[in-house]
């Protein structure tokens, strides 16, 4: 147990009550809208939160990395999906030691190369892994193009010895649930016209967490940032201040000239992720003071000259513009519960990019 | 030992011939120049490459924090300066063992309650901490903003027990040699005047690290980003391609539509870091190729729509704009020479920000 006062800074402090909060309002959203939830478990990186999850309700988890699902799975998590387009011999072979330890494990893919990769990694494997169709329904990034697309994939997945085909993944662009829906409806009919069953329409996003009972073909939803919320999402009116659980702690080193406060925090704890913001996170307390740059160990906060809110050595919070970055920063973060701060926890699957 | 083709993506790989050819280059510039050369490990985070530097003919390290500072010490190098403005307890109490362990240890400060508090913990210390005075050259970071409060904080540090003072530091902004010499002429003078010996002005930035002669003032050079250099650098017009010895390696994950490839190096690779540059990094071998976005495991790269440069598997080297930032996101990085990979090193100082 640590004082608050002891707590070394620069550091990530993450308040439980809050944590809880925000896991049972958004399942409880997803209880009442017959959505099932499955959290993405990057923007925390830490078993216990995953099992958490699991308890308040949720279905399973997500992982963007092989390495993710296994530091999970390591901690008795049984039902993973991967939205990643895996390939690779080494990376195969993790996949499917991965998939017979855990009793679901489901991939995503929207090419044929990919397929046939996991396909060749599967075929005499006693159980078939599970694939999605990833589909790009407007956020530009990964994802067949069309519905037509994404049925020949599902064929080819369907028709490929090793692999079950179970259904479409999208990650949206913000705004986009109608497209969603359109893009999964019309996907949905080509498959079962072609014969393929077609279970699991997996749609995620927090920016529209609100919005996802509005596509009604989604039977999953994936979330991650609403375990602990961010500066992003109280700017699109997503949560506000006190549903923020993650702060990164820091401390006024320099008051070097007027307007100007020089902050142990830079870009190895907030991050230089802006996410179309101005300023690099909000200083609790301080709306009137811009966090307007940072070096790696230094932030430059910026407010009217005239005025002075900060002495040396003073102790400020700041909710950074991007959490999950923010915890792919730091190996541990301090947990606390009115004040009271309990063992630090360890970001077991932090810096996990293979 | 490992081949290229086993190597998993995304990676850093790092080449020690170019490596071995940029510390030995830049060192012959400063012995040319009678410039003490004093790098800074924040580019590296990697205790071998620290003692490669010395031996090719460095004084000593420069570190930021306490933290990165004790494992250099661990790895036997006992001539650290620590670029910060140090406080706090616990702080003081790890500064204090850490100046007892090596032979010199130097830190910097610009404001009294970082000199008292430096001061209270060395003194009764039968060592005296060696202080430099911070000075704000145009960088808008820390420091003292004149000349003449140089002075006064030098006096302050010579006047106090447990310290001793024993000159000026300034990290400059690009393209402040020249304020660097005037500010430092200005300091040094006036510290003489009243008394005070200022055997030391350090420098530095890789910027302007050819420029380091033409403010002969400066008695000692800091620099980091040239062990490696990076995409800003060779911008900047200040390295070539050649001379970039880190590579993220990653790999094409999907073809989605025309004139778009998805990769599998994200901001967790190559961090958002954009330092005034258009794009996430030079793709190398494609200089008509932008990678125009980044999610955390994702890479977009955008070309001329009417051509397909790539195909999904195929591995691609980026040279990232900052590559101190991408030291920090591995705990490894693969080292190579002749295309012949040996054993991973271990980035040691990574994540240490207290």
């Amino acid at each position: 147990m640590t004082e608050f006062a002891e707590l070394e800074t620069p550091c990530a402090i993450v308040d439980l009550d809050c944590v809880e909060r925000n896991l049972r309002n958004y399942q409880e959203y997803c209880d009442e809208h017959g959505i099932a939830l499955r959290p993405h478990i990057k923007t925390h990186k830490i078993p216990d939160f995953a099992l958490q999850q699991i308890a308040v309700g949720a279905k399973g988890i997500t992982c963007q990395k092989i390495g993710e699902a296994e530091v999970m799975a390591d901690a008795g998590i049984d039902d993973i999906l991967i939205t990643y387009n895996i390939m690779g011999e080494r990376k195969l072979e993790r996949l499917r030691t991965l998939a017979n330890r855990v009793n679901l494990l489901r991939v995503v893919a929207d090419n044929e190369f990919v397929v046939r990769g996991l396909s060749a990694a599967f075929a005499d494997n006693a159980k078939p892994l599970e694939v999605l169709v990833e589909c790009d329904t407007g956020a530009g990034r990964c994802g067949v193009q069309t519905p037509e697309d994404a049925v020949k994939l599902a064929a080819l997945i369907h028709d490929l010895p090793g692999l079950k085909f179970m259904g479409l993944m999208t990650y949206p662009v913000a705004g986009g649930t109608a497209q969603v829906e359109e893009f999964f409806r019309e996907a949905m009919a080509a498959c079962e016209k072609a014969g393929l069953e077609c279970p699991v329409r997996s749609s995620g996003g927090t920016p529209d967490m609100w919005q996802a009972h509005l596509a009604p073909v989604v039977t999953e939803y994936r979330i991650g940032t609403y375990i602990y919320n961010d500066k992003s999402l109280m700017e699109r009116g997503v949560c506000q201040e006190e549903d923020c659980a993650l702060h990164v702690l820091t401390q006024v080193v320099s008051l070097p000239a007027p307007g100007r406060a020089i902050i142990d925090a830079g870009s190895k704890a907030l991050t230089s992720d802006l996410l179309g913001l101005e300023g690099y996170g909000y200083v609790v307390g301080h709306p009137e003071v811009s966090v307007k740059g940072l070096s790696e160990e230094h932030g430059i906060l910026s407010f009217d000259a005239a005025t002075q809110p900060f002495e040396i050595g003073q102790r400020i919070r700041i909710i950074p513009n991007h959490v999950c970055v923010v915890s792919n920063m730091f190996d541990y973060v301090q947990l606390c519960r009115n004040d009271i701060f309990e063992n630090p926890a360890f970001v077991a699957a932090r810096g996990k990019v293979l």
